[in-house]
């Protein structure tokens, strides 16, 4: 195993620059975008006129920073780790505490595939609450709150832009449940962010091998392309081989939060068959990856054994994999579904890691017919009972939503998933508006993403041209990413985020004034704009 | 000058189907794609149940229909030209009127690349009103007017969906503006369309040469395969040589109207100075153009002299090709720009070739920052003074829109344009919702499409990932086809168009069937999904 060392470049025309905290002695990096001056000529006179610099939010961490070493083989600087540990609330355990972790670990063959520099993992010292849920609730401004604040707001202060987004707005924020910092005490390299619906809109991406497909080098390699581009959070949907090692190369050097869907691995460790689960097979899968320093997990136990009836109204039944695996268990055990009935104890779990729950949609439609039927409603008003058990343990908690839904059908879509999860942020995968071109589900579902998160929806779930149709390779990360960037932000500056025009305003300038290099340096993906460029020049030329 | 003619094949597991007229003797072409049975496994018997075929809307027109021969060099049947004449209200010119057309017909250094097969044109006699608008003001139902309204509906009445849209609807609607069917007279081989929001939303493709790039040839290939991805009316920007020419080789061999921007043209005849414009060169164009087949021209007649002033309030200007034009003339002159001041002319010289108006948007937004403003809304109030005065000719008229404009500022916009331009059809190019994505604006528009159209405009135009950089490929060509065709649908979807999801609902059901042959033939584009899809199977293997 030899992960690719090619992540180590920076933006064009940008530098890295750290914000100081005022709190805290924290550095908040960004991109900062030198442009050019513009140059007129007025009366046979050349008048210039300087272009103040544009900062931009970066997921891209380290690799984008010249000053910071890159060696895939030792993981990111662990940024956050003094922070958690100076709250004296964790302690560090002597070994990993998993079964299965404990049974990787002693097997020698997956020496030549394993990451090698592995830490002891954290956990909340016994009686301790650790989650920056319980800080807000007790009035603290965590590092991490300081953080996201500065993060969020890129300079406006200093372009006299007014804000919202204070440190104590992002603690009332997490207090209230309306807003998550994903940040598991064992991923201290994540650079802290916030989900929330007055925050700038996230976008997270999926990546993970399938049984037959790609090795570790290429998951990784996707992972940090991914950030590069602009993804908020990873989630690693691996069902292959090696799902624990892979997991631990991808957190190691992931500057962004990270999820996993820890059903899916349960299932691997039951050689697939649904009904072979129980609830101690997962339960050590979520210590397994709460000690590894996944930052959330989806949880889909909002799926009912009772909902299983209502699918025959459906065109395309259940489509969510969580959803379908959890259904067959309840029907073949006749058993309230395990996840629903031992919530509490997830919660038990997770709460000492600081792990938060991305509640699943087993029920998401699979086709615009399906979408805000009776199934996908019933299961929210059970995500909106299980979201405030998780508040009463001070989990943070989003809910996932679909899927497909025509157009005419998101707002309600919005609407219903405030009020019945209490405001908890949403994370939609799309939604798609149509079924009708896939090999273009990125666009179908980037129309709907950026409708959704203008309505409210805190996090958008990418959708790459290859959905439906096989696994995305790097090119289809790209276009995925940046067909949601792009959702994203135009729902940042529907919703009026402080300063998100700046950027847009900027690079229409130099556009207008042909400042070229300009125009492709504060582009969402300046390589493509100067590639196309050429591309159309050589064709005129 | 010898076209490829590889346009002649069909869309896979379709065939081509006319539907009947009951008022006309009329042939609708639509195509039907025939699906698989879907098969279960039941108590251990293997039963299969028919899937009922699904009717398409389809631009291709004699392209995918075996039966008839495709000559490029002879053009396409003339459809419409025993429905014309039947009306006994056009008559047949001994000689073409225009001088710039009289003149390249003498010019023999054209031979080599000129369209043979060219036919003399029509025009209204004298003292008669050939327009559809006129006929259905006067309560006529034209063979036209039939013939959309049962290529509107599918096979909706076999399927028993019902319809608001028959011939008298067709009839009322143009009637009142609220839509138009552009139809020259010289442009019989056409199918005709209707362009209404009441209506399925079209889409329109840009295609045409700059001086510098493509050739007859490709501009040709270009707009046969954006017919073939689905594009429902064809302008032609050409602003490079010959023009007249690879105008007439498009023309006879297209199948959905053709519109272009006659400024351009009286530009180059100019030697690209605005200053030396004169409203004779432009009225020459016009007939020119009219007698060349031309279904809408786009006429900037609304950028005033007085409007140039409020320009300076912009971040970037005038961005319109057009607007610019008209108001460098306006200026260097010190005159009302002659294309409002000679807008009765127009009219007259227009309606005996019953071609439709596109009132242009000179003052068209270039940057989210300018979207809604001063300029751009005074001049739609000037387009709507333009539209009463057209329809008192029985002028038909569409109304073009932005542009650039973000999410929250669509709705606004659009409901600016139906008052101010009551209820014209709107005709908008996206709007980009954001200025940051150079490269992906295919993306950025088909997100403001898909709203737009929800919203009630009537066509929306492509943007191809070139836009902003170069002129689009045939590949271009197909993603900004592919983006508008989902921004369209999306629409069509969420307004309730009769039947329109149908064509999901059997993709849906084919999906979840695993059936994947009709997955692919059912989607926007099936060669690019079942690629996807080998692609990601072999990921997979």
């Amino acid at each position: 195993m030899k992960p690719k060392n090619d992540m180590k470049n920076s933006y064009p025309g940008s530098e890295k620059i750290y914000v100081p905290g005022k709190l805290y002695n924290i550095q908040v990096g960004m991109r900062k975008v030198n442009l050019t001056d513009t140059v007129k000529i007025i009366d046979g006179k050349r008048i210039t006129r300087h272009n103040d610099p544009v900062y931009i939010y970066d997921t891209s961490g380290a690799y984008t920073d010249p000053k910071i070493e890159i060696d895939l083989e030792k993981g990111l600087p662990r940024l956050r780790e003094s922070w958690i540990t100076g709250r004296n609330d964790v302690e560090r355990l002597s070994e990993i505490t998993s079964q299965y972790g404990r049974s990787r670990t002693a097997d020698k063959s997956l020496d030549p595939i394993r990451f090698k520099n592995v830490q002891l993992p954290y956990r909340a010292k016994k009686g301790k609450e650790i989650t920056q849920m319980y800080y807000a609730k007790k009035g603290i401004i965590t590092p991490e709150m300081e953080y996201v604040a500065i993060r969020e707001n890129l300079q406006n202060e200093m372009l006299g832009i007014k804000s919202h987004i204070t440190p104590e707005f992002v603690r009332d924020e997490v207090a209230a449940g309306r807003a998550i910092i994903p940040a598991n005490i064992n991923h201290p390299e994540a650079e802290p962010m916030i989900i929330g619906r007055n925050f700038l809109v996230k976008l997270n991406t999926n990546i993970g091998n399938s049984a037959l497909s790609s090795g570790i080098e290429e998951e990784v390699d996707k992972a940090l392309w991914s950030c590069r581009w602009g993804g908020d959070t990873l989630m690693d949907l691996s069902t292959g081989d090696n799902i624990h090692e892979t997991r631990e190369w991808i957190i190691r050097n992931c500057p962004v939060p990270m999820g996993t869907v820890p059903i899916y691995q349960a299932l691997e460790k039951v050689n697939g068959k649904a009904e072979g689960l129980t609830w101690e097979i997962y339960k050590d899968t979520l210590i397994e990856q709460c000690e590894q320093g996944v930052d959330y997990f989806t949880i889909h136990a909002g799926v009912l054994k009772a909902h299983a009836e209502l699918v025959g109204e459906r065109l395309t039944g259940i489509v969510s994999r969580g959803g379908s695996i959890m259904t067959k268990w309840c029907i073949s055990h006749n058993q309230e579904n395990f996840l629903y009935t031992h919530f509490d104890e997830i919660c038990e779990i997770v709460k000492q890691y600081d792990v938060a729950l991305s509640l699943g949609d087993g029920m998401r439609p699979g086709s615009i017919h399906d979408a805000n039927d009776r199934s996908q409603f019933l299961e929210l008003d059970v995500l909106g009972e299980l979201t405030q058990k998780a508040w009463a343990h001070n989990v943070q908690v989003i809910i996932e939503g679909p899927g497909h839904v025509p157009m005419q059908k998101i707002r309600e879509n919005m609407d219903k998933q405030l009020t019945s999860c209490h405001e908890a942020p949403f994370y939609t995968l799309g939604p798609l508006t149509t079924d009708i071109a896939p090999g273009y589900d990125h666009i179908t579902s980037a129309i709907g993403a950026a409708m959704i998160a203008w309505y409210g929806t805190a996090m958008i779930c990418y959708v790459t041209p290859k959905e439906h149709l096989g696994l995305p390779n790097r090119e289809d990360v790209r276009n995925g990413v940046i067909a949601y960037k792009i959702a994203a932000h135009a729902a940042d500056i529907a919703k009026g985020h402080p300063g998100a025009q700046v950027r847009d305003d900027a690079l229409s300038k130099a556009r207008f004034e042909f400042r070229w290099k300009d125009q492709f340096n504060l582009s969402l993906d300046p390589e493509r704009a100067l590639e196309y460029y050429k591309e159309g020049s050589k064709n005129d030329g």
